[in-house]
């Protein structure tokens, strides 16, 4: 990693910057496919994954079975590490569900705010080498907790941990569609694809691009996506072969992998660079976690508050505070998705399975996002109730705001009910 | 109204799909304006000011005397209810703080979600000739709890009340300025305008283009927006001319505005189509209420479970639920915006002064979309915390999966502190 030393606040800005993509191209490559599903439905699906992947997709839905048989074909080890990250992500998501509290604001003015399930979600998982499971977890779960009617998954891969993952999250349907169409059948429904209200998931350029371009037409979205993104601060009680694997580990999901690392020491700098270098080599990825180390940089500067100053600036997605007093610091960090704390918490832990979620808001979302979570699957309808007396003590003061704002069909609304009552 | 009789479920898409708006040729001409304030920052401001409302503008932001003598202009009574208003939708709102609870996923592993304010967040409020100084409350107060460090407010109205409101919800600083150059000012930040990250508030069709370009650029925005809507559900309990003045005070806000009242009752329908017609003669703004009055419909249905799926179909931004047994009925509503119970809670209680936010989902988002609240203004930030003992518990987990997804670097990031503890 290229170490900067001290540099000066004016120029933090360029020195954070994410790499600006331009999304016309993509969108333009996007936005027929898009229309292609809205207007042929299954059969664009099927011309598009024969056009696009070569593959000749018979049943567009998953059979029964498959997902049965998912189970027989894991290892137990796996299988088992895949119920413990799925109890751990419930324990920590069920403590988001709230419940209803009813306020009175005034006398026999009462008002309450009701959580419900989104009725129907769709989760897209990428297919690829990785077959992204963990993801089925991170999204399934808070949806099953939500109490969501409907949760649709379309993905290309036919990985059984994927199939095992949606089972035990509870998918109602599983389609073997991938890429952008995936999101269009989604989005628009088709013969076989429900229409939903709500869609999440990761994927690459296509995939987000056509996830923007639905987002603009009225279906949600779990949020902007980008690269993924580690920050690490680290001081002198750091074991810097540590920090430089949590720097891989980020590194390993491709070349344009955000990397920081933050210092007030330049002895620590120094010997993480030393670790990086050795630990690099023995990585079966190691060239697309070699150029995203490349494009990466270490920090130094002259003291805490600057280090603070500067992670709150750039809101990483994962930070890391491989520092001696941690939490302590973790309470003056006010943007970033996830942070980890001390020597024995690294980011893959949270990727995983130690509970929290691991869609997180990338290239400084961090600042108005925040990570899914149970939120990101229900709506909270607010309900309101007033009696005779309530309306007496709060009407005038609706009558007089209304009339300030010209508004005389809602003071109206007001008055002729007092009226009834005189 | 016109009364739709009877129509089978086959229509009901038809009867409530809302008119469609091609936004393009608004984003043509809003383009131009966010890239001119971009690139020319205040100069920009002052020369739109001037071209399209020919206005011109000495000083962008209000001066302080201004927000100071704002409570004097105003007479007692409005200040009043202006306070009032504040304390209950303050009241409504506090609830809505979420207190950081740790939770041990694991022996050892534990993690938390803490909630920031988010750091800065614009509010506009346009002029016109209601000033509206509710929606400085509806924005303000949830921005004041949520702790968000600066509070920005554009609005090309002086109207005192907006500035007294301003006042009382603790805006940092409010400008003078209105339209798509506002949204830009606050997204990407003038010489006097600071950037925010996140911007809230109703508008024209230009400032709603506006925002969401803005928001494809990452600016957070609170919601898409569309005309605002009512939907009424009447049974025989109902008072016709309550209900009359309800949906008249919804159709007063334009001639686009949706009005649907839903019964089981044709007694019902015909008793409030006439109390409309003697009530809509005495409004200052009847013009605008007719022709909305004209688009709307007035659907008969033959049981109280068609009444609540079409209700959920159609996902109202505000549904009066003027029946015998309103909350359980509420109970079954599954998507909508805000609820009002009975007789006696007529939506511009909510509009006002009840408690319950008025920033609401329209055109049907109310499916995925929650109206504002404190969650609106805040960020979730999860935190973790593993021990070693944790490590050791959660570490083999973490491993099985991190292989399983070829991801080798998140593996070695666990066994590298699992092996140095050997």
């Amino acid at each position: 990693m290229k170490i900067i030393a001290f540099p000066e606040r004016g120029q933090w800005a360029n020195l954070l910057a994410r790499p600006v993509q331009d999304s016309r191209e993509i969108e333009e490559k996007v936005a027929p496919i898009l229309a292609d599903v809205k207007n042929k439905g299954d059969q664009a699906i099927r011309e598009l994954a024969f056009k696009f992947d070569k593959v000749t997709l018979d049943s567009l839905a998953f059979p029964a079975e498959a997902m049965e048989r998912a189970a027989d074909l894991l290892d137990d080890t796996l299988k088992d590490a895949i119920q413990q990250a799925y109890r751990n992500i419930r324990t920590f998501h069920s403590k988001q569900l709230q419940a209803v509290g009813k306020i009175e604001t005034m006398p026999g003015v009462t008002c309450w705010r009701k959580s419900v399930g989104i009725e129907k979600v769709g989760i897209y998982i990428p297919g690829g080498t990785a077959p992204l499971f963990s993801t089925v977890l991170m999204l399934g779960v808070p949806a099953q907790l939500a109490g969501c009617r409907e949760v649709i998954l379309c993905t290309p891969s036919d990985h059984p941990a994927i199939l095992y993952a949606a089972k035990l999250v509870g998918v109602t349907k599983a389609f073997r569609i991938g890429g952008a169409q995936a999101i269009a059948a989604m989005a628009y429904g088709t013969e076989t694809v429900p229409k939903v209200y709500k869609i999440f998931g990761p994927g690459n350029q296509y995939v987000t691009s056509a996830k923007m371009l639905v987002s603009k037409e009225g279906v949600a979205i779990d949020m902007p996506a980008g690269p993924s993104e580690v920050a690490v601060y680290a001081d002198d009680t750091a074991v810097p072969s540590f920090v430089a694997a949590d720097l891989l580990s980020q590194a390993e999901h491709g070349a344009d992998s955000q990397v920081l690392l933050v210092s007030t020491s330049k002895k620590l700098l120094s010997a993480v660079n030393l670790a990086l270098v050795g630990q690099m080599d023995r990585l079966p990825r190691k060239d697309l976690a070699a150029r995203a180390i490349e494009n990466s940089k270490a920090i130094l500067v002259e003291s805490e508050t600057d280090v603070i100053d500067l992670l709150n600036e750039y809101a990483a997605e994962h930070l890391i505070l491989s520092v001696a007093n941690a939490e302590k610091i973790s309470e003056k960090i006010i943007n970033a998705g996830s942070i980890f704390l001390g020597n024995y918490t690294p980011e893959s832990c949270g990727d995983y399975a130690s509970g929290t979620n691991h869609t997180l808001p990338t290239n400084g979302h961090a600042r108005a996002y925040s990570g899914v979570s149970v939120d990101s699957f229900v709506k909270k309808i607010t309900v309101q109730s007033i009696t005779v007396q309530g309306l007496r003590n709060l009407g005038p003061v609706v009558e007089a705001m209304a009339e300030a704002e010209s508004l005389d069909a809602h003071r109206n609304a007001v008055s002729i009910r007092l009226k009834s009552l005189e």
